[in-house]
């Protein structure tokens, strides 16, 4: 069975908006066996819409449209698909209800226009939006299926999750997409795949392996469709563990901040931070981890200097002899945040994000990053490019990345400890 | 001339990435008055990439393919594009000094697999690409125009920006599109297009005003295509913006965080931040303006409580008595983290982020904002939902937006005074 996914909206054909939506939904209806062959972004535009419904049912089975539905002019999908089916709108109790239940919940007054998301397609089956006021429209004839829902994130994440994953679930067979992920860093894409010539030279025809760079770190993706495939997985996936070496950071494609997360819990330490060019964006990289406050514990961001004196403690001396952006000023921040905080670890950024203030000695995207655990620290230099975002992403990353190393690297030797004890 | 953009690779159709590229070419392209019909993506697939190319000629006049083209054996774009246009491959001696000359300036050893960047389709214009290895193929055959260019967002920025707009704007005749953009925050989408409903009644056919929702705002699109719109447009805006009245935030599409800069900035006012359930994100998005040190001294995330009062000098009392998430504890570190880093203005958050640590109380999505300017503060609470995400962007938004109008205000009343003073 196989689906394509069609955004419905000008506002991110006119970039207004990234389409965040499809690649949530991807990732769940790929994880649930479903493949996705397409995901076509058109405009409020009643035509191409139905040409497009066209276009997707001569490569799919399934079309799960988002967005084009609220209560405004400017959204016409509903219309449309009336057309499209060939049905006419008419009023549904039931909407109505669920949307009084919402508007009364948030205290809000019920109008006319959010009173017609009341009416639906007669001929479809109405499934209530519980986060939100446009219901959700499940149209099926002959071998077709389109879905119409929400484009507000939370609304479609809601139905997908409570409504259409599970029904898609129980009307088709779905089959199991095997998927195993690898983060390296350190290497360049072309010698990485270099390393992985002979692995791949040997890979069955049926698996196979995908490249994915950004910001410093290569994501390996092996992948296969179908559990008879499951033995040869395990095979080639530990074959190519051994071909990555010492390259390798972990066997998930977890992001950094969560695999930091666990190399905390399982070694029972505590992290704070001290950022400068990176602003508080490895705090908020950390926070987005629900229950990072079992261990981390906040931020000093230092953005003026005077906030590295005053509040972090760094001697004025190594700023005005070494400038911000050195070794010496990046170890004291590391090492007074830990203390001034109270971690066993801390990281500790200083650099130039750019695309102002850099110098011939320091151009733009000189950055130095210094980890502590406990008495050990790690302190490097890095030289990324001009890009103020790609800077700041880059630092964030290469930063999380040090800190799991000397976490994970305290673990093996802890458990060879153990290990060394226990024999 | 319409353009549609063609995304590759199975990265994205699984969900693994999220599409920025895509939102950053739609948003130039609509800027330099090019139209965007479709994006679509497509898997690292012969057949799917050659079929998508098809249906895109049915539709749009300039395909712009990104992606499958680095030097691993899952890219095929290439190879599917010699096949398309019935073209060979050949060895390009410039693509290869390209390539010599950026390996030499990051000190890579160039491999095979790096020098296959070199050959290159016989039929194509081939275009250096500045930032990679991968070069940037230009095919024209008859009235048909596709060009494919690497992923990666910086090299395809680069090219984007350098070669191939400026390239497409030579060739074609592009037609102005009129944008004008409201920010408007307290309202529905459904209140706010009842409130409009008359300014849409009598809106020209020609444009069309579009509604985006997110976190807590909704900015208003007022658009058309065509220079001899501009005095229509004029006149339109300035009826909408009566419309608006006291909802209006700012006449502009730009991120809260470049409004905040600007407030500051023409007020000469500084800023700092103490943040607990954003967990840095308000300093993130702050220092993500370049120029941001003029006016942004720093952050203190006490995430742990003691980090609370040690740092940020809160009465332990205050959270003892009234807990982290209360008036109380958030005007404190509104008032310490100015006083601390020797700011004009400060913004604090203190909230129950989730999906845990809610009590029937406090439940997840409670949120205090406190915003400080000289010796005036407003305290508001907010009640979100229960998503980790959407608490912490909503958190960040209405805390920004608070700190916007405060500073906004104070330029008012200043720009008031300087009246009186001078009639």
């Amino acid at each position: 069975m196989k689906i394509e996914i069609i955004p419905v909206g000008d506002e991110i054909l006119i970039g207004q908006i990234i389409d965040t939506n499809s690649a949530w939904m991807a990732a769940e209806l790929t994880r649930q066996g479903f493949e996705i062959v397409a995901i076509t972004t058109v405009g409020d535009d009643a035509e191409n819409i139905r040409r497009q419904i066209d276009i997707a049912f001569s490569r799919a089975d399934v079309v799960l449209m988002t967005g084009g539905v609220g209560p405004t002019k400017d959204d016409i999908t509903k219309k449309t698909l009336c057309d499209y089916f060939d049905t006419d709108l008419v009023f549904d109790e039931t909407v109505l209800e669920n949307i009084n239940r919402l508007f009364a919940h948030k205290n809000y007054k019920l109008n006319e226009l959010t009173r017609s998301q009341a009416f639906v397609p007669k001929d479809c089956t109405i499934i209530q939006n519980k986060a939100g006021t446009a219901p959700i429209l499940w149209f099926e004839q002959k071998d077709k299926l389109l879905v119409s829902m929400p484009g507000v994130p939370f609304e479609m994440k809601t139905a997908m999750a409570d409504e259409i994953i599970p029904r898609l679930k129980k009307r088709f067979q779905s089959v199991d997409y095997l998927k195993y992920s690898f983060l390296v860093s350190g290497i360049t894409e072309s010698a990485l795949a270099t390393q992985l010539e002979d692995f791949e030279a040997q890979l069955p025809g049926n698996f196979s392996l995908a490249y994915l760079p950004s910001y410093g770190l290569i994501r390996l993706r092996l992948s296969a469709w179908g559990n008879e495939n499951l033995p040869e997985m395990e095979f080639q996936k530990g074959k190519l563990k051994k071909a990555l070496t010492e390259i390798l950071v972990a066997e998930s494609d977890a992001p950094l901040e969560t695999l930091l997360g666990e190399a905390l819990r399982s070694n029972n330490l505590t992290v704070s931070t001290a950022e400068s060019c990176t602003g508080g964006n490895i705090a908020h990289r950390i926070t987005m981890v629900s229950g990072a406050s079992e261990y981390y514990k906040g931020s000093i961001v230092s953005y003026d200097n005077a906030v590295k004196t005053s509040l972090l403690g760094v001697d004025k001396s190594a700023i005005d002899t070494h400038g911000a952006v050195s070794r010496e000023v990046v170890e004291q921040m590391a090492q007074n945040v830990s203390k001034k905080l109270k971690t066993d670890c801390s990281i500790a950024v200083s650099g130039i994000a750019g695309p102002d203030g850099g110098t011939p000695e320091k151009p733009v995207g000189t950055v130095w990053i210094c980890t502590k655990m406990q008495n050990e620290i790690v302190t490097q230099k890095y030289q990324f490019g001009n890009s103020r975002a790609e800077n700041i992403n880059r630092s964030t990353n290469m930063a999380l990345l040090q800190i799991i190393r000397m976490v994970n690297k305290e673990q093996r030797t802890k458990n060879k400890e153990q290990r060394v004890k226990t024999e």
